[in-house]
């Protein structure tokens, strides 16, 4: 054991690591036939759409299909838009095959694609090819940012502050990397807001053991669903310009507005409408991908980040440390130039794409509404819904005595809860403490990117649970 | 720029990185109309066979395409093995969408089916489905490996034992690890041969300046396409037992053996048939990958590592730094299930599989004879032709004149020969230097896993240049 990487050996193994490993377990005696208050169990901890039931966008697999197998060019039943594409992307592919490696950044005509995405979203602001890379997810693309900036030891190591809660592999990835975690905590009672006096609290504590470099920031957040007001963003800003710190702005969720009114406005947007004095000096790493938004390709694995306002002679360094990866499958590329570029008004395939997405945002509407209704209804538990994303983060207001119980178990009252709902109910949630979160505060998170059919049977047995665990404990 | 990870700005930009700049700009200028010696630039530097022309296996598109899109599986001209395979891999997505997130190590499915292959490979040698760490692509399971043990400064700092000629992105990712490298020579002479005294010498040396801990090995060999008897593996798991050496089998030319008669053992085989002393301690990593074989599907990514003899402690820390990679395709393991359990006799798409198969093994052959055929006619080449692999690397004797006309041009002679041979000719091959060589040796790589009538065509004007070449240097 001594023999390994001890940044590695540091990395634990997280407590929904075996609520998981305990999920799988019931499953397999499901099948075997073990009695047990119900017949499916339902894990709903991932962000990840189609293991929640909910269908692939049908010109997505059609120009992927046919990409893989040209021979459906032929196919009558195939729309003309749907070969257009594909023929396109075939053309970008080295031997007019998908089974060839692509540019290690990722295939020209795809950052050109995103490239225009981009500054189509944010009102015409320039973005360039040579500041994509495209990377097997948005995680990995966040690993590979931090690999090139993250270095040093004692008060040199550098810190990233990040924010609590926050989903556990990014922590994870820290202390693989041998980044110090700084912890800034969202505020609960704000809708989940980001303070700036808070990251400075958060900043100022930390000088005292490392560097802080990085500020990283969720939004939509994950878990909290919180999109920031361009007033929020414009603040961060001008903190990390008068800190000197480089922003990590993990925007996968931008797509997911679900609240009526709201709109997502990026960082990089904010940033150049301040002006020259921040558009050109702070530095932004800026998160996207095929997973998390209207398409839920996770399993494709493709993503995206820009970086923005890097030293010349650093954007060579990067480029070149990209070439030892190469891993961005090609077809997860196809789903992303879709997804930068998806059918329009007019198009053969539109109306049944159109319809698809409008199906996947009601749904995303409705199930926000269920998970509140359940909530209103359920004491001691609490729901500050956002405005985007994918999962409803619920506090839990637990039993004085159901505390007591759990320090009697030597576990954490939310683990408890978790673990007592898996075996009586069969549904799998993320236990708060993966997050983080003020100490006496407890909460659990779904998945509301699911079919409102499966939405709506995790609240039923949930409801079920609740109310005899308050019982139990009461 | 001294924000950056050191590590990071330590990676230099290959001669090569300039060399396929250059082909990219030249290609531009031919589309632009600009008259050249020839039409075309060919690129037939990297180990991709689709780019090379060589088609893909049509039964490993039909199933992807069918779980891309499962509305094929009402079409009629796909046959049921097709279909029934594409069901059965549906099976394994949760959600029956290869969109869904897929485990961290892989479908498990699939890992069950790379330990079947693993087991029949090596003649009954057991295989199990926890040593499999399903990555993307074979240079990803080598990182994510050497990550694990690469560690420590100095005296301690992690020694890999890298043999010399090596393709470039393995040494490249040790110095973004953090590891040091320790050159052991090939012996050219004898066919490229790996001889224990040498890795003797090599360990030797490096005890004063690291610690040697990992042996890597590339059998059959990338660039020297040399295979390893069984003795010579027998020797060097020795040599590891030894020096308590972790070995890293790179084994991903495995099912590219083009001389008669010559056969692959893999390094766990050899290990297991030597007994408990050796098989019960000895620690090894193999990797295989979908690129590299017959299949060449680069562009879909993924690979596998086996482990075998990890101290358990240390396989639970490897699982969980596992979770925050979780970056393999599941498309790409469909292609890796397809790897290892392909058609059988009887199978409606066996008659294709089988032909297609064998029109690229025959290829392969017939590429390895025109190479020959081609270096026994050309004056100052030689080539130590190999057993397996899609390489020719080809020796270069250059003139006096033509080594002093590069110093003069301050650059290395087997990048000015490849320099010249792109300009005068347009074909891009890998620099000798890229790999590592004996000092005043020069070489060339060539993929030889690519049409032959392509290869026909690059061994015209290579020879061309060449001739051109000691003329003007003679």
């Amino acid at each position: 054991m001594s023999k390994i990487n001890p940044r590695v050996r540091m990395i634990q193994n997280s407590v929904q690591a075996n609520l998981l490993q305990r999920c799988n377990h019931i499953r397999e005696e499901l099948q075997q036939g073990v009695k047990k208050p119900y017949k499916e169990v339902i894990d709903i901890c991932w962000g990840d759409a189609h293991s929640g039931g909910t269908k692939p966008l049908t010109f997505v697999r059609q120009v992927i299909a046919v990409c893989i197998y040209p021979e459906l060019l032929q196919e009558t039943t195939i729309a003309p838009d749907v070969k257009e594409r594909a023929r396109r992307l075939l053309r970008e592919c080295p031997g007019g095959s998908v089974g060839s490696y692509a540019a290690a950044k990722g295939i020209p005509f795809v950052q050109d694609g995103v490239c225009e995405f981009i500054s189509k979203r944010d009102g015409g602001v320039p973005s360039y090819p040579e500041d994509i890379f495209i990377c097997s997810g948005s995680q990995n693309a966040l690993m590979f940012v931090l690999k090139l900036l993250v270095h040093g030891k004692g008060l040199a190591q550098t810190g990233v502050l990040t924010p609590i809660p926050c989903y556990p592999t990014f922590v994870m990835g820290l202390t693989e990397l041998g980044a110090a975690m700084v912890p800034y905590y969202l505020c609960e009672d704000d809708g989940w807001c980001l303070h700036v006096e808070e990251l400075r609290r958060a900043l100022a504590t930390s000088r005292s053991h490392c560097n802080p470099r990085i500020l990283y920031v969720i939004n939509p957040g994950n878990p909290t669903g919180h999109v920031q007001s361009r007033e929020s963003i414009e603040e961060v800003i001008r903190f990390a310009a008068e800190e000197e710190l480089f922003i990590f702005a993990d925007e996968v969720y931008q797509d997911m507005m679900y609240a009526e009114g709201s709109q997502f406005v990026s960082y990089k947007k904010v940033l150049f409408e301040m002006g020259p004095q921040y558009s050109n000096t702070v530095e932004l790493a800026s998160f996207h991908s095929v997973s998390k938004g209207i398409m839920g390709e996770c399993g494709l694995r493709c993503g995206y980040v820009e970086l923005v306002n890097l030293d010349p002679s650093v954007k060579q360094s990067v480029t070149s440390a990209f070439n030892t990866e190469r891993n961005t499958a090609v077809i997860g590329q196809i789903a992303l130039n879709i997804m930068v570029d998806p059918p329009k008004p007019g198009d053969p395939s539109y109306p049944t794409f159109s319809q698809e997405v409008k199906s996947i945002r009601d749904n995303l509407v409705h199930n926000v509404r269920q998970v509140q209704e359940t909530v209103e209804a359920l004491p001691g538990t609490s729901f500050q819904a956002g405005s985007g994303g994918i999962y409803a983060y619920l506090r839990l207001d637990l039993p004085q005595k159901a505390l007591l119980q759990a320090k009697e178990e030597g576990t954490d009252p939310d683990l408890m809860y978790c673990s007592r709902l898996l075996e009586e109910e069969g549904v799998c949630l993320v236990v708060g403490k993966e997050h983080g979160q003020q100490e006496g505060t407890y909460h659990i998170r779904i998945c509301i990117g699911t079919t409102s059919t499966r939405l709506k049977e995790v609240l039923r047995r949930l409801k079920s649970f609740h109310l005899r665990f308050l019982n139990e404990f009461s």
